[in-house]
């Protein structure tokens, strides 16, 4: 239970201090992003051209990249953005959505990774593969294989992300049925969540804006990947609850997990959270 | 009550495929458009750059085009996917937003006619007819003249849409009070939703991504492009039950409609369809 | 309570003439700007190409330039619409999202502010000193200093945003706490809404597309740009009323905000406007 409590006294940190997480991100799930990070307790902003980039990020704590719409505009933009955080020091996460899916996303993502310091990479298990190099199926930009529940296979996951971690030099954020969340060294797995929340567009993108807005506090990198990702799996598991308690669908499901994170405290992360350090 | 039958199974074919639906489409519902898909059953994926687009729809079983907020970089790819989709004789299918607002608008939906093999084109009266070469009265996006339940005007609109269907080679699908669906043979009215779905934007958007997740499944364009339809109506409809009954307005209104797309099912479909063969 | 019920009978004027909005805006906020112009009772149009913006001013009633996720190719296409709104002599309205936050941001702004003829500017106080050139503090697209209840502070505010009309030649719409509006001469303040939608993207964005709904009727510039603010307070303020209730978040904050201004009418502003001619 204590890295319950430390994840929940992180979350008030977020609220004290209100950093700046500047997001370059796509058009589908921006407006989410940008409201998840608002819940929490951070401020948002999403300035995308060439001509301003660097000096947004001069204002901000922490930097979140997306590659969902990605385009050779915003591609420039992404790596401008980058390198100042870089040399600002400020901690920048990636989110390679389909990564695999198509050469030119594959080999952007791994541009990204070239030329630019990343503390928190977090995709699907398919997305951390493509980045690997190793051969994956992705589905547009979903996962096509997912991680299960079953003993071996989440073993081997384990095993994976350990590697992942140490190759690509940041911290991994796997997430699916069972989140990995690993240094290299340590390894968490974060047991929350429901599958519902793969049929709503952006619950990954809002996950990487709730691990930018925790690393945004100045707080240690494992812990603020976790953190994003527990209170993302909290939040979706209490939507979930409320969307079948009242017969609900997957509009109503996104509403409440906005909801929830606004709502989260201490309190809910050391009742509900299923983290366990392997 | 047959057709509401083959709607129905539609319906749980797409949920068991899962097909991958490709948008290209425009960034003012481009999220609603995407959790419609996932709430239907299948899979979005909004890349539009033209260094990946022939490759996402190398993964897709569908293509959506939609011109809501067209440029000149997204045209490019449009033409580009919509190529490479004929060439892999996929569906693809047209939503000429705003067609006769203005000069570019209508030349850049003639291109696409032109260079294109479309399955089905969704829009309303005005679009459909500025596709045609006739004069209509557009207003902005939205159109200017409504399928009104007049006998005399429905059975005039009926004749042009069969005729429109014969000219630009499609299913023809045209949306309003009464929405029209044709090859240009034959012809069904749908005669489900409700007037305030025009107060919400994207209600025609998402429609087309309903169609669109239709069409993935290998299904006949014209069952397709009417179980599209049809699904929207009737989620329509039961999402404005609810807004009623509670008194809520049109930002409930939205979250309900993909909640009932999410929830709509075999014996919904039977039950409420008011779906006409003409 | 005679503005009240000027400001009930332009809500109905809307409802009637149903003018269209022509936007120019973010990708961030844009799905939101859309609807709350829909449910208010205008029509939203948010074409941004440089080949079609001129056509689509040419059918608008009014125009709204919000410079939230700006870039060269959106910023020609604002000054050319802008123009050409001029030319045509329908109310144009600035919202500098983020004005001062980067070197670009402010030159983009008032180089909008040197080129075209604004009816309004809506803004935060930081914002609105930015184009003023006064030094201010903003926190990347939110005002990093609050208007407060504080007597002195709101009497300089209110002399700045006086002096902030005459010299921007404008009226002057500055949103917080308290909000304020000015002609230079005649000035405003609102005292509804709540703190809480400060924690929503585009409560401003969507302030802008109501003041840009009301000044579409051809009501004169000061009673539109209170209307569009008071609409937005008390919708604001009514839906967090709902939120506290039924122990929501911020999630449904928004989808309350949209459907209250769907609901609201004369008789909700004569009730809870809390405004007065200073």
């Amino acid at each position: 239970m204590k890295i319950n409590k430390k994840i929940g006294l992180l979350l008030e940190k977020i609220r004290e201090k209100g950093p700046l997480v500047h997001h370059l991100t796509n058009y589908v799930t921006v407006n989410d992003c940008a409201n998840i990070t608002l819940a929490i307790g951070a401020s948002p902003v999403m300035a995308d051209d060439i001509n301003e980039v660097k000096d947004m990020v001069s204002l901000a704590s922490s930097l979140v990249i997306n590659i969902g719409t990605l385009n050779s505009r915003t591609v420039e933009s992404m790596l401008a953005a980058g390198k100042k955080a870089n040399e600002r020091g400020i901690p920048v996460i990636l989110d390679p959505v389909g990564a695999g899916a198509t050469p030119y996303r594959t080999e952007v993502a791994k541009k990204i990774l070239g030329d630019i310091k990343l503390s928190v990479i977090r995709g699907n298990i398919s997305e951390i593969k493509a980045l690997c190099g190793l051969d994956s199926v992705t589905k547009g930009v979903d996962a096509a294989e997912a991680i299960s529940h079953d003993k071996d296979k989440i073993s081997a996951e384990m095993d994976f992300a350990r590697k992942a971690a140490k190759k690509l030099k940041a911290v991994i954020a796997i997430t699916g049925a069972i989140d990995i969340i690993t240094n290299g060294e340590s390894l968490y797995t974060v047991e929350n969540g429901h599958k519902i929340m793969s049929r709503v567009t952006g619950t990954g993108c809002m996950c990487s804006s709730l691990i930018g807005s925790c690393l945004g506090t100045g707080e240690d990198i494992l812990t603020a990947a976790l953190s994003g990702v527990a209170a993302m799996g909290i939040a979706g598991e209490v939507a979930y609850e409320k969307v079948k308690e009242k017969n609900l669908g997957t509009g109503s499901l996104k509403v409440y997990i906005i909801d929830e994170i606004f709502k989260i405290n201490k309190e809910t992360i050391i009742k509900r959270g299923k983290i366990y350090e392997q």
